[in-house]
């Protein structure tokens, strides 16, 4: 199965009041973490943008915090395909202490396929066929 | 109902390349909401911290976006209680464009009650009487 | 003169581990505030960009930090032209709180006129008459 | 010389509408450099808090922009003491693109030593011995 791991450590620029990560760190840690998934199987999303106006937008996210991230904490942040339909790709994302393993966050990220080409109206299509197949084999491979 | 409702202003900063929000300040505006609504509601989040070392974290975070927000665009994030039970509360947010009302986000924090007396182990709390009452009235009132 | 007033409040996510604004935020508010200032004084940053292709880009930032900003103070920031030469811009930001006044930050922004037509080779052009006349207008206005 | 080298991506999340990096991340980027830089040469600021109640607060931050960072670009940032005087330490970050070496952008951060112990008033102190001596090190060594 197709995956990303990413490794990063929790700065004190992460942290909020109680010395704990503020929330949307996460988010943004998914977010590109996301991205170098897509890389990883194949899928520059740069050039896909730019080449063709296609995107994946987001349609949903959502995150679960079991465990509070610390200041320097090292991190790795584990990517794959959760689910994969016509139109939307679920990517799953578990942030993990290093080295114990213990799951801090897990989150997920549902993007849909969108047409950019008008900038003003971004449009919902089908996965075209070439980029599904990498997505099929980043779900099996 | 107890609500709170915010006004801002979508800025240069919070869009990614294509012009549009990037997804994760849409969570600082609904982590900065929420502890207005609270405030709203007469519980000073810094209060309770500080006197009682009772804190309301994140159990779970979600959003699902509509539409994108863009540059400039005027919204309104609005707050309400949600669920209510013995250990958590769940707030609702939506962001909607002004003036139209046009829903842009629709999200929701699960936040749990801990006692935070100690710094490095925080624990799930049944929320104390005192504090129920008034998050009850905000529900009905 | 031609200045420009914003306020808001020190939110949850503004902080670090002290509780006290992590300082990149300020940069985040000062940068809002320039855009703000500038449709202030009736230049749309954003038509600008899309009609123009002209970009008023950053040269330099720099900020003091004279006292710390906290949790839920009022604050505002008050922006206004600095030093206006044939290519550049400065605006100078000075973050208060309210409503005592005390001074918590100054800032500056040098920026430089744009011309961004190719996106991938921005070039330093001078301020064209037009502009120029209207931020003349709002050094001495 | 003491001098220490983090190299990241930028990400998506790190652009703004233009496809360059949006300001205010350099100054996130260069104030866990800091942190990082200080742990190289022996000194872990969350120690000194925890332990003897002192930091290194911001005084100035200034940044100098050279070239636009764009989206996926590996680069460097190098950390150094610039400046030591008896209360306070200027640190020079040098963001360069990799594996070219382009400089993009060129900040410092003048840090002075603060007394932290009463949370509510921050007071400015000569950096202690021990310390000065670690941080002559890296100036000279």
């Amino acid at each position: 199965m197709g995956k990303n791991v990413v490794e990063r450590r929790i700065m004190w620029g992460d942290l909020d009041s109680l010395g704990i990560v503020f929330y949307p760190r996460y988010y943004e840690w998914i977010d590109a973490s996301g991205h170098l998934f897509f890389e990883t199987i194949g899928l520059n999303l740069g050039d896909l943008w730019n080449e063709r106006q296609i995107l994946f937008g987001l349609a949903e996210t959502s995150c679960s915090y079991h465990k509070p991230g610390r200041y320097h904490q090292k991190i790795s942040i584990t990517t794959h395909v959760d689910v994969l339909a016509e139109k939307t790709v679920v990517l799953k994302h578990a942030i993990r202490e290093r080295p114990t393993g213990t799951l801090l966050v897990e989150g997920y990220e549902k993007r849909i396929c969108l047409d950019v080409s008008d900038p003003n109206n971004f449009r919902a299509i089908y996965i075209p066929d070439d980029i599904l197949v990498v997505l099929k084999n980043a779900v099996s491979g």
